[in-house]
């Protein structure tokens, strides 16, 4: 057995860093994004799709309480056969089983929560292959792609999660002396200790798309202030999580604490246990991500909780000027390719004046752009080999559903077309439709076309723009958006524009930064100043709703 | 004009020293509490009651936009005339007029906004002896309390506030410098800035009992973190608020920023302006401490904003066994008295074994420990002139009502009697009741009596009493618990029954420190664990959720 003090002292130096870099906010990553030998090792890979291969077609190994059957929910959008049974448990039983590990997780104290929380996460990293073979064929991402965003990018956005909760935990000292002076005799003195306790039963709900990316940030900020969470995982996108989940349940047990403190509520399809999970009495926070609608419907419900939601927006682009036309142009249409659209970054409103731009290659009208914006998509992916890297699978029907309606549009300046992957035929695999509209049509562009559609919206002037910018992001949310423009004055308006509509903005990226990406420890994700999400990952506000701080004193 | 950055400048020692006290924990104050002629000068208090004479009888000189009128609603708990009336504005011209202050107060910044705030609160503290007459006479507190609690106790919680706003908002670094390393090639570069943007318009709702005290954690935490607030006082206890408004308007304007930052929204009773304005749109904060039943209304109905509540709940004390039976009866007679029990921290629910309890003056039965605490409560109040000193005045018809009630329970242990004052002959003094009662009676107990009024519960055993206070509290809420006990064991059991039920305890309290009484920059007041209250005054999570960090990024 190894104590939680022994997993915080063997990770000090990890937590302490990670802690540091989330004060500063610059470049920091603790685990390698580069799925090279050189870095995980000679037989890493391998060994990871081995890992892989074998768990498909059989029951996954995992003990949880409560069981009540299996299901066997996912479909790889590469068309491989997974066919992954998970043990079903009763969502009353796992509810039961969490809250009744609470009083000892709650003794272990916030730097032995963080040491458990640091080596899941270390864990975690060394099965990242194997991960990223799981995240490939639940989510439709490419294997580089769900190497990093399902591997160490997400790692690393749980532990900065793991450094916020353990700062916040240990701001206020567990122990302080106080003495008042008293005129004319002793200070009165008192010892005083102050407690952190979870807030209870904490329930993370993930998504189809980003199963370990979104969900890590909820499920290790729970954990690391003081409460037991149970992982309900996307019906399509479960055998990350139950990755996690097992390996989380490894290490508590080796640590001497409950295993259900972290655990697994799986169901069919449309069986509706999130719901039940989230509205239980004993269950005080909830991490969801996915539709607004149910997302909206957890914020009204689950008043018992408090609720972290990301949900879907409106995300924009305003096309003022530029002085590098190719770089935004091959910026932008990779930032539409990446993994089809299906990030919840992905552009979907481009605002560009009906007069056109003006760029270092000369006055741009509205359909050169438009020409020029669908002529750089079929540049980055003619070759279908790089096409199918770039693009990766369409998750699910309802992706493929848009597709279809968006394609209907009348004025499409880029089609959808089907690619095919040598590696995996099967694979559903399409680039995106690019539609011009008029700002007058904002009943299509208002509405989120989550997947690999965007707009090309004539508006009557910048200014025009940023006015719809504004109005549309305040009203149905955004989580990204980024201005091109080589006007101070232009950029000034757009900073001040974004801080109104309350998203984050990107400038004139032109190179190999994409709005679509954050980066651990330095970008926030999400602000909770606009209805796409509530809350930032990760900042203070993320970790403080989780745990209280209650004291005791007496005289000494 | 004196700028933000200016006052910064002016008060920055202060504010850090705040920070630290904050971090710290250990005894600290920024204010002296005692209204001494060597602390506040030879002239203060003559000239701070002149003031308050002068307001007598007046329209309360204050502008404030879309005025439809005047109101006049207190009255002195103490029976002298009071007539001051107030501006009534247009609640829906308050908050577009606090809303078109925002973007101005946005580009503050967060030093700037702390700046302002504690000039604010310096000048309110030079005002404390006129405050001291206006909290008195609208509460009932005894005049030494008035000024205490209504002052500079009041004002270290809200520098407190002041220093948790202003830490929090500064945390995350305005600007920061990213370089991503790339393999063979130059690193990626970014320059990120945050800005910090608060949630909106905030509405701070008062209480009759303590107006300052328990309004200005809110209102500065949500200025501090870019907020503009409406103050909607109690219209029994509008003139204490009044006046800081009035502060607060004089500092803002001096400051070249929009007065309407800090606004005064009056009624006359009964006309519901706290609902309309804790439900419009663009109110997106709301602090509120008074009844459960109106502050659950909040909670349910103000979903467009953050609601942070102070209600009732059941105050709890466990007596086990004491080395200090004296010290105990005195601590817990004061706790009782002190201004007749109208404190959201007062005792109400005395758990006691119904075979007696050990003391170092021998055993003692329930009987005799019920005839001891009525005789303790005796000498304590027994002198008219000490008793209307500490008892204050019954601060409104609800409190008398349920003093009636109480005084027809079966077994009464102490009854209440009137206190003439000599000062003030139309005060309404009273002693407090306190009623035997058996652990089986809890539709008596587990409602709040808020006033005078407490409880000689007789229960199996202290075991028993960690039952009922976990129970009782956790279903119907607490301020405020103490234990008294000579056992390592029993108080090792208290403190884990607190953590499970939720709020602060106080162990052994038997000399000059009471259970009713926090003390700011150390002790936490309410902790959001039980449903007494959402938040604890003052922690990190009592600010995060007023602001954003919005971010802007660009290539270097």
């Amino acid at each position: 057995m190894t104590t939680p003090a022994e997993l915080y002292e063997t990770h000090r130096e990890l937590l302490d860093r990670a802690v540091q870099a989330a004060q500063e906010r610059d470049y920091w990553s603790a685990f390698p994004e580069s799925p090279s030998k050189s870095v995980y090792g000679e037989d890493a890979a391998p060994a990871g799709e081995r890992a892989f291969t074998t768990l498909l077609g059989q029951q996954f190994p995992i003990d949880l309480p409560g069981t009540l059957g299996t299901v066997q929910s996912e479909r790889s959008p590469y068309g491989i056969e997974l066919a992954v049974s998970y043990p079903k448990a009763d969502p009353l039983a796992l509810v039961a089983a969490a809250k009744a590990a609470i009083p000892a997780w709650r003794a272990v104290g916030p730097t032995g929560r963080a040491g458990v929380a640091a080596e899941i996460i270390k864990r975690i990293n060394a099965r990242s292959f194997e991960l990223a073979h799981a995240v490939q064929h639940t989510t439709g991402q490419a294997f580089v792609m769900a190497f990093q965003a399902g591997g160490p990018h997400a790692q690393d956005r749980a532990l900065e999660a793991v450094a916020y909760a353990l700062a916040a935990t240990t701001r206020m000292p567990g122990a302080a002396a106080w003495a008042k002076p008293q005129r004319g005799g002793d200070p009165l003195r008192l010892a005083k200790t102050t407690t952190v306790v979870g807030r209870g039963v904490s329930v993370v709900i993930g998504c189809n798309t980003f199963p370990t990316w979104n969900s890590y940030p909820g499920l290790f900020a729970s954990l690391v202030t003081g409460n037991p969470v149970i992982v309900k995982p996307h019906p399509g996108a479960v055998l990350p999580l139950a990755i996690t989940v097992q390996i989380s349940r490894a290490v508590l047990t080796e640590a001497g604490l409950s295993p259900d403190l972290v655990s697994l509520a799986v169901e069919e399809p449309g069986e509706g246990i999130a719901a039940t999970l989230a509205t239980h009495p004993d269950v005080r926070i909830v991490d969801f991500t996915g539709s607004s609608e149910f997302g909206n419907w957890l914020e009204a419900n689950a008043r018992q909780a408090v609720v972290y939601t990301e949900k879907s927006g409106l995300n924009t682009v305003i096309v003022d000027s530029t002085d590098d036309y190719k770089g935004l142009l091959r910026n932008l249409s990779f930032s539409l390719s990446l993994y089809s659209g299906q990030m919840c970054t992905t552009p979907q409103n481009l605002l560009v004046p009906r007069d056109g731009i003006e760029t270092d290659a000369g006055h741009k009208s509205l359909d050169e752009f438009g020409a020029d914006l669908s002529a750089a998509l079929g540049k980055l992916l003619g070759d279908p080999k790089r096409a199918a890297g770039t693009l990766g699978a369409i998750v699910n029907d309802g992706v493929r559903g848009r597709l279809a309606e968006a394609g209907d549009l009348p004025s499409i300046l880029a089609s959808s077309t089907e690619v095919t992957d040598e590696q995996f035929p099967g694979a559903t695999i399409r680039t995106p439709v690019v539609a011009r509209l008029d700002a007058a049509d904002e009943k299509t562009y208002t509405r989120e076309w989550f997947g690999p559609i965007s707009f090309l919206i004539a508006t009557d002037s910048t200014r025009h723009a940023l006015e719809i910018f504004v109005e549309t992001v305040r009203a149905h949310g955004a989580l990204t958006a980024s201005v091109h423009s080589t006007s101070p004055e232009v950029l000034a308006a757009a900073r001040e524009a974004a801080l109104d509509a309350g998203v984050h903005l990107s400038e004139n990226l032109t190179g190999g930064v994409f709005v679509n990406q954050t980066a651990a420890f330095s970008d926030l994700h999400g602000t909770g100043a606009n209805p796409a999400a509530t809350a930032s990952l990760t900042d203070d506000h993320f970790v403080t709703g989780r745990f209280f701080a209650l004291q005791s004193r007496h005289h000494v």
